[in-house]
């Protein structure tokens, strides 16, 4: 089968490999409904993160099951199911406690950028359908796999609940899923920082109230100004750079929270700095799993919409030109037609 | 009158100096029923934290209303009160959110090692009982300004609920302080850390159910023991160095709560560490205030007993030996009686 390898920072190829097989007897077989391109994914694209050359990219996936190994038991070949990102045995205690990114067997999913992958853990990964969906549904049910769930996580691990006052910092696909998130949540005013056109108007359909093209000190001093001096009760950090995440603590009121899931990279915080700011913080790899059965029934009886994130869709032959689109901003989040 | 002066680090002395006097209309001036040394004392008293000199000590407090300026309404000559660290209005925004200590008119308390006190923002900051207290409640009444309040805080921004599991860094006075607050929080387990037999005991008695006396990572192994290889789900950190940062982040359970009390000195915190460890953090200087009328109830219906925590006692003029047996830490905490 035709799949997805980066071999150095910009060099990503379509190329045929062998068909993944059952490895272990807790792994499934899914024929992928289709795939994407993550934000995360142009970290190593762009050389800010090491690989394994060639590496086998792609985390995001849903599907229908073709095998599974003998110690599955809840799902079955021939079933829709969407996992998530990170692979959990939803069992250990960290799963329990709803955190199963943390999950004392966790494995990052690999191999989804291509027609079929193998999914570890499947019992505890994979949720599946009562029935087949239908295709139109495909985009938004993929969605929940990743970028909706850590926009979702964001919105939950900063607290957002009814009639909250929310800021999301980055306007990318999970900043974008955010806005989604908080607004579900029940936010009543969902403010976004973004200085294009395109994302502002994605982020007003998705329920943004407000929008903030400013950045730096005029972003914050705006962020006051629209919150009567006070700040955000909740801000969703989803970039993961030092001026982000300074723009996060700085829109925060005191004893706001700021859920952070762009994976920082060259960020500090100094502890006195943090104590008197008196902010809470709580970040990580998203817990998709958690959320999961609850975003897909929000997709399934067509509450929400996720799917819109997808600006642009190529066939999976051309996916090199779906990594460029995104590195260069021209699209926001690329689906793989498979 | 007789009041506490800091000259310079390891130079303190008990010097006379005028009284207190109304200086705002929100002003309130109270002769104090006692008063007392904080960890937080120690900082410029050991060269750790600049001074102006000479620096009138001292910011818990608790006494009978003298005077108060034209404009408080909430309090009246001939009241005993209780007041925060922490002065607040008790009236802007942030105040309603709980978050008293980052009050837009945050100021902090000074001079109130002495026999009487001038008390800015009165009507945000004190709190009156129905009746006199009897004497020998004072220490426990005085306990609520700050070291009681601000062990509560650690429990409270660590999230300690029915059956968590806390950890407490930290065996001075606050940290003993928050051993008790987790305990009425209900916590099914209390792990106090604290390697000196006089503070373990203590600990035992404010409700600790197990002690560790090991450290670093030796500790880390203990808690993971105790916790069936876990982690716990709150931790309160009541030191501020580095170790005792590190040591409460790695106690924590992924997705745990760490409050953080301890004015953190030389601490930073790597971003894509804290993402990985997926930990909540919320710190900061203690908003006394919010918890205020409650923890009075609980001392004046005898429920708890934070007193205890003063293992020394001296007459004001005597105040440099109270410093020294802190400093030494030969006492956990000194009571000044006036």
């Amino acid at each position: 089968m035709l799949a997805t390898l980066l071999y150095s920072p910009g060099d990503v190829r379509c190329e045929e490999i062998a068909e993944p097989t059952i490895e272990k007897p807790t792994d499934a077989i899914v024929r992928l409904s289709a795939s994407c391109i993550c934000g995360s994914d142009l970290w190593p694209y762009r050389g800010l993160q090491d690989i394994e050359s060639p590496q086998h990219m792609g985390h995001e996936y849903c599907g229908i099951v073709v095998e599974v190994g003998s110690a599955v038991r809840t799902v079955r070949p021939g079933q829709f199911v969407v996992g998530s990102f990170c692979l959990s045995d939803n069992t250990c205690p960290h799963c329990r406690f709803g955190f199963q990114s943390s999950c004392e067997q966790r494995e990052f999913m690999k191999g989804a950028q291509a027609p079929l992958a193998r999914v570890p853990l499947a019992d505890g990964t994979l949720v599946a359908t009562d029935e087949l969906p239908s295709d139109d549904l495909i985009p938004s049910l993929l969605a929940t796999s990743d970028v909706l769930g850590t926009g979702w996580y964001a919105a939950d691990a900063a607290g957002v609940q009814e009639g909250s006052t929310a800021v999301v910092v980055g306007d990318g696909a999970v900043g974008l899923m955010g806005v989604l998130a908080a607004r579900q949540m029940g936010a009543g005013r969902i403010i976004a920082m973004s200085r294009h056109k395109s994302r502002q108007d994605l982020a007003l359909e998705f329920g943004a109230t407000d929008i903030i093209s400013e950045r730096g000190d005029e972003g914050v001093a705006r962020i006051k100004e629209l919150t009567k001096g006070v700040g955000a009760d909740s801000v969703l950090e989803c970039v993961g750079t030092e001026q982000s995440m300074q723009q996060a603590m700085n829109c925060a009121r005191p004893g706001g929270k700021i859920g952070f899931v762009g994976v920082p990279h060259g960020v500090q915080f100094d502890g006195q700095t943090l104590f008197f700011q008196q902010k809470s913080l709580l970040g990580g790899p998203a817990p998709v799993r958690r959320f999961l059965p609850h975003l897909m029934d929000l997709v399934l009886d067509r509450t929400i919409n996720p799917g819109k994130v997808f600006d642009l869709e190529v066939p999976l032959a051309d996916v090199a030109e779906g990594y460029r689109a995104m590195d260069e901003r021209r699209a926001i989040k690329t689906l793989l037609r498979l």
